[in-house]
């Protein structure tokens, strides 16, 4: 086994006995970085010089005593859409080409200050504003999409490039690369991680956090970015337990949803058995299962893109009036279209997703958490637009992408994405835990147990 | 002294120790209401049957020992965009006539539960769209406006028409009626105390809170009505302290800070000096004053004005298009101007929101309170609309009314109006006192620690 390949929790149990070095764990993910990416095309920005040089400086400090925990000498990437000091960052698009940020975002800051190293800036679709991330492959079949928008992060964790990938969430594009590309991903709740220094798609929606190969990894990730900041106005000053403390308690007793409606409507045969067998564990793991409804699952997808399209068109406002020729075709329109939102609809569906989270609220009086499918289908085809369900029905690849996903987002719980398998093509699946809001200890606690049980989580993409 | 000149406190001592009947103080507000209601036009709805029940019902249970505290058996009037069971609640408008709810709204339900007798609901501008409150007039000069939209409550209580009266504020509709009425009010930190039905004038903004005869009696209502509510959207889970407790401690080495700008531009001599001699008996008391400055002072109205249009009209949306004839033009008007913004404006209407609120907490990091006057003027005349200030400048009564107060709802804070005396035509004259979110206490302590030296708080109008 290569250093690449090891999980950040193997790695660091390796590190800290000093049976591993920074250096050559960095040295092994930046060969791996230069074999896939000529295939995976993840990283907008490779930063092998800074990297070696954080490595080294871990190196020394470890020699010295001074080990700073889980997260030291650990190789990280980072999407493009968060600031890196002197780091180029783009959020993929030529509208902010050369723009090279003076200080890091929130969690860059937290993340390097627990040690890691940064090897590189990964591919997101234009500003996030996409499910797809056209510049990168998935790593089980280049034929096939990542998903996005965190899809170079995605792509990188599944191919080794990196042990930690940090995404960005507004309607699922953590937890879709997730599911697509096999590794885990958390959406912490709304408030729960500083969203300082990464650029907006739709502030009242948008989320940060990591993409890793399995859950305890996560949880050292999610130990570091959360915490309240001031400067995220969307904040919430609660208490941050650790979250690595009860993960292996097991999950005997825990009242576990499983949606009898929307969730499992239009999901491929694949995706509701591997997921079905996944609750199975669950329920053998001890958990009581329990049927839980979707409230306003028909105004879910409208209500999404009625709070998007405004907020972002808000946020990019003086960059589409002075250079709308440098975004692409897509994101233009799009934006163009959110201009045209009235204030009264989009108070409205602000309306509605309070309706939502109050109506969620009620469905957790009587269960802990709820699963269900990550993703409807697996990875589609690279220029795939549409896909026609077994009873006829034809939807556009963009909206299914993000119909399982957008819940969480407008309810602002948290999620964790969990592969449950492979399908026939040897293509990821995935399923989704949530939990009520600032608990995602419980999530992570479930997804724990799982994956002690499961083979589908941890695996390395061979990358052709 | 009849019963209906006693404060809420000096009518509960009274009623503990059963020298006073729930039944003699109704009695004596009802005649009150009734010998001043040609005058004030203080109550849309005289509530006198069911008031004379809810008295004999206080009587009894107290004379079995069943004494519930401060608040029993004491006389309230309501305001009438407060839901009140069996009791018609119009907002004071055509569109809602004849509406006779079936549940009483939160705060309602609390002072009821609590003891409290309702005597009436009191007038409001239609649906709280105004400052004026026009069926109403100044308790103090007929000639003059009570303010608004709470103006029911604010003369009711400046009269002696009852102890209490709930009131709403989105631009200043609790601390423009109860300065320009010479009485306390309070708008309690936003999400605070619940807002369920109560008709909504802009969600994000409305707050409920009462007008009093004195600070102590503000303690006691905030202690009923305060507290985390599932049902209302805004409301925030966070421990309720017993406001009464501390309340007399006194504000030594407290740190009030005095705006340099902003307050003190374009106020009269009047308020000016008033306010400056009530900021010295605070240093008097032990406070240490702090220069603060007030930030995006420029932006406060457009902003406030940019959220309260939109979310106005996208709660009367309905109404709007099927009964568009029985609204106020003035209403009407408004509303339909609200239904023309677009989101883009709204949402960077709530982004500078945002923003105010970050350095709004950065002032509070020097300082534990502000003190600030509570209107630029005393009660206009009725029929003004406009007013010209010492260096010429023009400004519309409207934008004067909220002037000082919205930005107290923008940023959500607690906010106390306390009286600070007369101008030379024996119109009132107030303060209002700021404080960290959720630190109504310390507000409190500050004004009764002034309610205590001062003789302007806790008049009674003499109506003629």
């Amino acid at each position: 086994m290569q250093p690449f390949e090891l999980s950040l929790s193997a790695a660091a149990t390796e590190i800290s006995a000093r049976r591993l070095s920074p250096v050559e764990l960095t040295d092994s993910v930046l060969a791996r970085i230069e074999a896939t990416e000529p295939r995976l095309g993840a990283f907008a920005h490779v930063t092998d010089e800074l990297a070696r040089k954080a490595a080294a400086h871990a190196e020394q400090e470890i020699a010295s005593g001074r080990y700073l925990g889980a997260l030291h000498g650990i190789p990280l990437g980072v999407k493009d859409l968060y600031d890196t000091a002197g780091v180029p960052t783009t959020s993929s698009s030529a509208v902010r080409a050369g723009v090279v940020p003076d200080t890091d975002s929130a969690s860059v800051e937290q993340l390097l200050g627990a040690g890691m190293v940064m090897v590189g800036k990964t591919h997101t679709h234009e500003f996030a504003f996409g499910g797809i991330t056209p510049t990168t492959r998935n790593p089980w079949d280049p034929g096939r999409i990542p998903g996005g928008s965190s899809g170079g992060s995605g792509a990188a964790v599944a191919a080794g490039s990196c042990m930690v990938g940090m995404g960005s969430d507004t309607a699922g594009s953590i937890r879709i690369p997730a599911t697509l590309c096999g590794t885990v991903g958390l959406k912490p709740t709304y408030g729960r991680a500083s969203r300082r220094g990464v650029a907006s798609l739709a502030w009242s929606l948008d989320h940060v956090g990591p993409l890793t190969r399995n859950v305890t990894d996560c949880a050292h990730v999610l130990n570091a970015i959360a915490g309240y900041d001031r400067r995220d106005p969307a904040s919430v000053d609660v208490p941050v337990p650790d979250h690595t403390a009860g993960l292996d308690d097991g999950i005997a007793g825990l009242r576990i949803g499983v949606p009898s409606d929307y969730f499992f409507e239009h999901v491929s045969e694949d995706v509701e058995q591997a997921v079905r067998t996944a609750i199975d564990v669950l329920a053998g793991l001890g958990a009581e299962l329990r049927e839980v409804s979707t409230p306003y699952a028909e105004q879910i997808l409208a209500t999404e893109w009625a709070i998007v399209y405004p907020e972002a068109s808000a946020y990019h406002q003086k960059d589409l009036r002075a250079k709308a020729e440098l975004y692409l075709e897509d994101t233009r329109l799009s934006l163009e279209v959110g201009e045209l939102v009235l204030a009264t609809d989009y108070i409205k569906a602000l309306r509605i997703r309070t309706l939502m989270q109050r109506a969620r609220a009620e469905v957790f009086d009587d269960v802990d958490l709820v699963v269900m499918p990550g993703m409807p289908f697996a990875a589609p085809a690279v220029g795939a637009t549409e896909v026609t369900w077994s009873d006829g029905v034809t939807e556009a690849i963009s909206s299914a992408l993000i119909r399982l996903t957008s819940p969480g987002n407008l309810t602002g719980q948290p999620v964790l994405s969990v592969p449950v398998g492979f399908d026939a093509a040897g293509l990821p699946l995935g399923m989704q835990l949530t939990g009520r809001p600032f608990d995602e200890a419980t999530v992570l606690r479930a997804g724990r147990a799982y994956e002690q049980v499961s083979d589908a989580v941890g695996r390395i993409a061979p990358v052709g």
